[in-house]
């Protein structure tokens, strides 16, 4: 009997899936304060829409759909691409939210599966690095709003132009080069090492050594100014009003549509970065109009693997009352109920001829925090027994009092 | 050059997609008030899952992954079920909700769509009847909450245990006879009849007159207490709680896993059925240990439809504040912004050096009720200037004001 889910693919019980809704209603609402506005584009996209200019290692893990043309999105940029390459109409800057599940069929590993959510903000139109450091600045306010110290959080700065001359300057395959380096949080140095001597034998020591220079910004900035004029003013510009950022040179992010600033931000050491992004001036030009854009993605599901580790309670409802019936009550119960629904109470209510006490052993496994009991003499009566689980106090009310208590 | 969604899947605008944003909260937030949890499950299960009692017509509609035996779910019942199956520590009744895309690989038509949003309840663990009446209730609410009029609403009922023998007394296949039935909105009387000639001849016209007959519920009652006696008990009960709801003898609803009430709810002759339903009790026994249910699904599509009829202006931007800046004073504007931003004021901010009439223009055309400008003397004396763009009214007001100002 089949009863799993496939492999990196997950369920969320409703005491998780609770916490991921509130922890993605706190980043929806920085998203909007910062003037982004929703946009839904399709699970499905053509697959030619897909592969434009994804990278060869993301093309092989769409997931394609039988017999169309067509298959599952990797992530939320190409689709804002595609849409607003489609929309030539819209004002710019454009700044789009999104929050929706992408797919991608990669082994799945410690908090990283085949289907997760991101969290994506993009501003259309802009080629000034003024949009980079707004973006830097939600970054961190949306982590401080899902309670989460920076303390010990690292902002992450690099910018392709930079590691594009690099390359050249090296004579390495830029593609080959951005992919091996990329892999430097998964395999480590020496993993990483062993890939580009493979390719550029005795050559890779001396190009990892050289991205590992520079002991703070300064140092760093002047390495770049070597090899990118561009890289270094653009990275000046945003180090000048988010201080916090950290230039690392070996930083490259996986997608091939990045063109300049790219920036990832660390929470701890312990499970990589939570927030990635940066420049793609050429992307949606593919699509349409060329359109300088800047993009940040949130990794929802690193961030809620955090936030779990602090969670101690299972919360199995969001009802706070549960109305317990003997007799032939429903009817009356249900009045009850709806007048506390009315009042916008969530309320629960027992549906089925059972005892007493069994409606009560439910009450308290689910954890409601009042118990309202009705029967016979309460219908008659028009009142009700109102019983605090907590505080273990119970006393009668009338009907009508019910919508002006507070519970 | 390809820039459109496939067909049968859509793209919803910012201005659309903040309306299907505030409906979603509207119907969630009744979910919640009913005492109900979320549940989320993925987009692709195990197609020997998704087959289990489906109906053939369904089977044929799953957008299936290729090199894999998986599918995107078509519905969210069957996912409920199999995770009910395989989580038996459950406390019951299993009161879900989930609001999540779907996925059928059928001929789009007017409001139906091969991606779509389902919102669903679900009561696991309840034979009585009381859960459907509950179910009933929250239908009602959650479409008033979302502002339509009941006025000429229908909430139509019927049961699969009349219908299963109604079909045994006129010995038809209840596989064929039910999936006929079922395209009566889609096709017409005159359709119906033609299929059901087809396959039973002279015999076809007695049964759809059959199921013609009872000018109201009393009437139609005492046709299926003929067939049955249980769905005769059935109904009456919710009948007796529910008063609005009508019998409806040809209601079938299209999935093979019913078992006895099924409920459609219709705003109007216009758009077909707006929630549908129904009890399944064999279904979850499928997948692990047999649990008696019953379910309704809000088909969001066609409520946001209809909603879209009403909807006359566009909002481009949730933010009510754009700031301006002239000369080199980003710095100070993004200052001010965030002190709106943490007051909880979604505001906008200019990103460019660009003429102050290009800005205006922007917020003008973005919709922003608020224009905040700073330039060299508002930076050195810490104040700012305050555009009302409805109003056309401007002050200066200090920087430390903006933290206690009404926006």
């Amino acid at each position: 009997m089949e009863i799993n889910t496939p492999k990196g693919f997950r369920d969320f019980h409703p005491w998780e899936e609770r916490i991921r809704k509130e922890m993605l209603e706190k980043i929806e609402k920085t998203f909007i304060k910062y003037g982004f506005s929703p946009l839904s584009t399709p699970a499905v996209e053509f697959l030619n829409v897909l592969t434009k200019k994804s990278g060869k290692e993301i093309e092989e893990q769409i997931f394609k759909i039988e017999g169309e043309e067509v298959g599952l999105r990797f992530d939320l940029t190409v689709p804002l691409a595609r849409y607003v390459g489609g929309n030539l109409n819209l004002y710019k800057p454009f700044k789009r939210y999104v929050i929706a599940k992408v797919w991608r069929n990669e082994e799945p590993q410690k908090a990283r599966y085949r289907e997760f959510i991101q969290a994506d903000v993009d501003i259309v139109g802009v080629k000034e690095q003024t949009a980079e450091v707004e973006l830097l600045f939600l970054a961190k306010d949306a982590l401080e709003s899902l309670g989460f110290s920076l303390k010990n959080a690292r902002f992450l700065l690099n910018n392709r132009k930079f590691l594009e001359e690099f390359a050249k300057h090296f004579e390495v395959n830029s593609g080959f080069f951005f992919r091996s380096i990329d892999k430097l949080d998964k395999i480590g140095e020496k993993g990483v090492l062993n890939l580009l001597e493979k390719e550029y034998g005795e050559k890779a020591r001396k190009i990892l050594g050289e991205l590992k220079k520079g002991k703070n910004n300064e140092e760093k900035l002047k390495i770049i100014k070597e090899f990118s004029e561009e890289a270094y003013e653009e990275l000046s510009f945003i180090l000048n009003y988010f201080k916090k950022a950290e230039i690392n040179l070996s930083l490259v992010r996986g997608l091939d549509y990045y063109t300049g600033s790219i920036i990832e931000v660390k929470l701890s050491e312990e499970i990589g970065s939570v927030v990635g992004g940066g420049r793609y001036d050429n992307l949606i030009g593919l699509y349409g109009k060329e359109e300088p854009s800047v993009g940040l993605s949130l990794g929802f599901e690193r961030l809620f693997y955090l936030k779990m580790k602090e969670i101690k309670t299972k919360k199995y409802n969001e009802a706070n009352v549960y109305v317990c019936f003997v007799g032939e009550n429903f009817s009356y119960a249900l009045e009850v109920a709806q007048v506390l629904r009315r009042k916008g109470i969530a309320t629960d209510i027992n549906y089925s001829k059972r005892s007493l006490r069994k409606q009560l052993d439910y009450a308290n496994n689910m954890g409601y925090k009042y118990v309202i009991i009705v029967g016979d003499k309460e219908r008659e009566e028009k009142s009700v027994v109102l019983k605090d689980l907590e505080k273990r106090e119970e006393r009668r009310i009338k009907e009508e009092e019910l919508s002006s208590i507070k519970l």
